[in-house]
């Protein structure tokens, strides 16, 4: 995260303005997203007030450690609205009204529909600048907040056309202190990538785990960790996805209609497998038109940026049996970082009902050889490997 | 991993017979799952012999540890057939005729078909008995096995009809033998329970990703972990879910026709509110529509075993930073063991471009609070929390 000096910082900001640094940051909805923003800023020691409809729900962030509750002389320097987007329009030009000294954000996850609103009322834009930090999670309210929730994530920041220089600036500083890395696009760019990247594939999550609502439990004792991933995000709200998919429905429907008719080609091909007898009489092409839909999903998810800022890399994976008590894993670590081994990523997973977890250690590629020797060396035994 | 002696088996094994005790098991197809199988019966002392039509896979699947190339004199007693569905049922009944005293298995995850196709032979079946283990990773061939590919994972047991009890005992043993949980099913009900929980999971996976195979790259630098999870498996390779999805195009079209029947109310929704100024002039029914979707896919999400035996643990996860650099992670552990806190699970990721990684420690409810307060006193930084 970005520190007062930072070195992102230093050489960019003007000499600070005061309505730039008197007074604190306003968050308004405190669920999930505000109070993660407020838990990151109140992490460098920024000043927070909360605000929400739902006072429970505003003492909860309170509780959590986003900041303190608003009052009425606040006299905030920036505004983060971070609500629903069907109200997110109305909130933003109350708390224009109210601040007139602040700059104004909101966090909603589509930006055309929100921007046109707001030019539709006439309101003044200058201080106004839209916002979407591209994180989140399937769970929601104050109490999944996460100070980290958006360290290294895209924070996408959507000029209003009449947007001063002054409040984009302290949008874009918003992004950076809490962790994030500003993207400037505009709102129909926006509003077009989170459909292929957010909505589309939130609905396909949503229609595959549809199908299981009613399914055989002896069906559901056969999902893997495949299902599982699928579906992981059709946990989201149904009331805050469906304000999305309405709100950002021009761009959502393009897709999905594409999607559904690469669908129409694979059923066809489909039945035309399920009437023929054995694969030499399926009929020409239908098989074909199988692979195709599986090769153009490979080439999809390989442009699929991994977790190191856009670059897929690959490790080596050596998976070490640990007894399932306290100390053997760090007895395990320790042993790995004896051998001078960094490791890259670790996932921890327990057998069921067994005594042991498989710790699976990814190391870069080329370390594989010296970590199972080492490992082996000192008694550990090694479920598998995999890598260069 | 079952043992001899193990509890589960006591009870159950009648006196060895002289075919289910002699000779190794011959491993053909030494892909993914013949090379794991190989790798992980080879940990129990188990002779096994490789065979593969491809000798480099065949080596290379010898060279990892999976075993010993196959010969002319090997008699196994247990032969396990890993092929792709399509050419499966010859491979068996190859198998059958060259090794008459053995119990001949297949792990091809389509089950009606290929029995279908052994039984239009006229061959003798009561040495044969279907198997499907559901373990399976996006990477294919002999670099990619595990031993623990299996560990506690299902592997259905599917009897043929003529199947004899002597075979019915060596697969189930076999499937114990790796780790995994035989589970016992019919052909068809096997077949719909894949179309559900894996097949459609795959077609819905690779068509989200191919609709990112053109995407701007300023679209795919907004890809998040959602995105990730529900393209992970769209990786898989093209020949072998062709030979999949063609071989279970029964049981899969009827899954995928409700999901497409739920993708067109979706659609007409979204339609809808596409050409609507705001929510309140949607359609009645438009909105509501979209949160269905949206509903049906949390309940049948809930209804997904987690990784704990099919009961879905919540657990408490405590954030830490940890600095990127060998010994860290294991003092951090080592700090955790003696606080005398077990972690149910653990994931460590790098935040892009910054010398920290984040180590989600995931405890039993209740632990949180003192875990937390364990490593504040001892100075590490929570980066955030969250459950109970």
């Amino acid at each position: 995260m970005s520190v007062p000096g930072h070195p992102g910082h230093g050489g960019r900001v003007p000499e600070p303005s005061p309505a730039a640094t008197r007074g604190p940051v306003r968050v308004v909805g405190t669920g999930l997203l505000g109070t993660s923003i407020g838990l990151a800023l109140r992490a460098h020691g920024v000043d927070v007030v909360l605000h929400d409809p739902s006072r429970t729900t505003a003492v909860l962030a309170r509780d959590v450690g986003a900041g303190r509750l608003a009052t009425d002389d606040d006299a905030p320097r920036l505004v983060v609205v971070a609500a629903p987007p069907d109200v997110t329009p109305d909130v933003v030009l109350a708390e224009l009204a109210a601040h007139p000294d602040a700059v104004v954000t909101d966090v909603a996850s589509v930006k055309t529909a929100v921007l046109a609103e707001l030019e539709r009322s006439g309101a003044d834009l200058t201080r106004y600048v839209g916002s979407h930090p591209m994180a989140g999670s399937e769970r929601s309210g104050p109490t999944a907040a996460r100070a980290d929730l958006f360290a290294g994530r895209p924070w996408v920041v959507v000029g209003s056309g009449e947007s001063g220089p002054q409040a984009l600036l302290a949008v874009r500083d918003l992004a950076s202190d809490v962790g994030a890395t500003p993207v400037m696009l505009d709102a129909r760019a926006h509003d077009d990538a989170v459909a292929l990247v957010s909505h589309v594939p939130q609905i396909a999550a949503s229609l595959v785990a549809a199908r299981l609502a009613h399914a055989d439990p002896a069906a559901l004792g056969l999902a893997g960790q495949g299902l599982r991933d699928v579906t992981r995000i059709a946990a989201s709200d149904p009331g805050l996805w469906t304000s999305i998919l309405a709100a950002n429905a021009d761009a959502v429907v393009p897709v999905l209609e594409a999607l559904r008719s690469d669908l129409d080609v694979l059923l066809d091909a489909l039945r035309h497998a399920a009437v023929a007898r054995d694969a030499e009489s399926v009929v020409a092409g239908a098989l074909g038109a199988v692979a195709a839909t599986i090769a153009a999903g490979n080439a999809g998810v390989s442009r699929v940026p991994g977790k190191h800022g856009g670059v897929r890399r690959d490790y080596d994976v050596v998976t070490v049996l640990v007894p399932d008590r306290p100390g053997e894993l760090a007895r395990l670590l320790a042993e790995v970082g004896a051998a001078g081994v960094n490791l890259e990523e670790l996932q921890l997973e327990h057998a069921p009902s067994q005594p042991v977890g498989l710790a699976s250690l990814s190391v870069l590629r080329g370390l594989r050889d010296t970590l199972e020797r080492e490992l082996t060396d000192r008694g550990w035994r090694l479920a598998g490997s995999s890598g260069g």
